[in-house]
């Protein structure tokens, strides 16, 4: 029995979100079924991040316990050939026994991306949010530094998840303008449930002139969701990377 | 009655092609259903080029002839809320009653992807021919240059096309390094069909070193179809561009 560690992207306009689901097809349940497939009985696998419906990502993290007969260096070719193509294994690798690809995640990076357009593009729709007005970048780069540092986030965060704190470390913000648009992203150490599209949505509502940048801390110190923006939609949103203690 | 011009882009992955078909869900039948809906008689369209099933356009041109009583600024919102996502009027403009999408194009301008690395992308296969292995891209960039000018393509065409000639003019030669990869453009007075996939297959094994650079004159020379490379596959291929003479 080892324990294995499992890079993947994924499209995930074709998903009902990573985690497994009584309903629709889901990027977890399509994993387990080809790794238990390969092990000839159930794998089960823990994840870093579960991604919602329609979010994607670039270098999700799982790892899981079998006891494999394929090597470990012919992993990767042997799932992605059990696994549709907007599902790919990047990587896979033994790891220590203690490997757990959600606690022992130091930071995480999300990236959003926004494009704007008087006619969205028939290519982009499903990888960002289109806006039809041009956003003052200046603001929400000026709002989003406000974002940075350990704070309470329960302003932004879908009420009822459950946890213990709200309150997280937003180690690094950046915004890198494109021809059409901008990608946003934020570093933590974790985020609340739709934490950055709450963000997102807020930031968006500054860089339209519809509040003033001061919102941000107002809203964190209000700990109150009602306050924020809306929820930025779904298919902008890209688990990017996930940052782990050097495992050597 | 007026004669309508339109710039049409679309994602090509769902679709059995552009032109109209007895099976199968096209952008041609659906462009068609949404303009008789609004002109609340049947409308046919001409257009500039018929791509095959899984080939994009970023700018496909049709024209058609109606009595539309929704001004022509407004046509390409009042088209797009009718169609599905992956298909946008990016502009609708009133043309001379002489103008024809097909006959009139001088130019078409062709972009084919190419990407590779050991691991296929979950975001990029529907959108390039992916190979594993890297291509030697100075015999591309030579082997492609042998192909500008007017020449008998006969050797690149899928034979029974039934065209009277099977001369052509390449205007123009492009390939642009990407990251992983390279975008290959093809300017010409016209196409035969599935030549820019023929030319892209053989460049791709002069790429790879399965033939000599010296294989285009030889299969020019030949007009035999049998002698080119593979057809690339259909989903690297963009129609980018069509020009026009100047309407004015």
């Amino acid at each position: 029995m080892a324990n294995y560690k499992l890079v993947i992207e994924y499209d995930g306009t074709n998903y009902n979100g990573f985690q497994i689901q009584p309903n629709g097809i889901t990027v977890q349940g399509l994993l387990e079924e080809a790794l238990s497939r390969i092990a000839k009985t159930e794998v089960k696998i823990i994840a870093a991040g579960r991604t919602d419906a329609g979010v994607h990502a670039f270098n999700q993290v799982v790892n899981f316990n079998a006891n494999l007969t394929v090597p470990v260096e012919r992993m990767a070719v042997a799932l992605n050939s059990l696994l549709p193509k907007d599902i790919r294994v990047r990587g896979c690798e033994i790891v220590p026994d203690s490997f757990h690809a959600r606690y022992d995640a130091v930071e995480k990076t999300y990236l959003y991306r926004i494009r704007h357009g008087q006619i969205e593009s028939a290519f982009e729709h499903k990888y960002c949010w289109w806006l039809k007005r041009e956003l003052d970048w200046d603001l929400i780069e000026q709002a989003g530094l406000l974002l940075v540092g350990t704070h309470d986030f329960a302003g932004f965060a879908a009420s009822g998840s459950g946890v213990k704190t709200t309150v997280r470390t937003i180690s690094n913000y950046s915004l890198t303008k494109a021809v059409n648009g901008g990608d946003i992203r934020f570093t933590a150490d974790g985020f609340l449930y739709n934490m950055v599209r709450n963000m997102v949505g807020t930031l968006v509502e500054i860089g339209l002139g519809k509040r003033p940048v001061e919102d941000i801390p107002r809203i964190l110190c209000s700990r109150d969701r009602t306050q924020a923006g809306v929820t930025a939609p779904a298919q902008g949103l890209f688990l990017e990377s996930i940052i782990y203690p050097d495992l050597t």
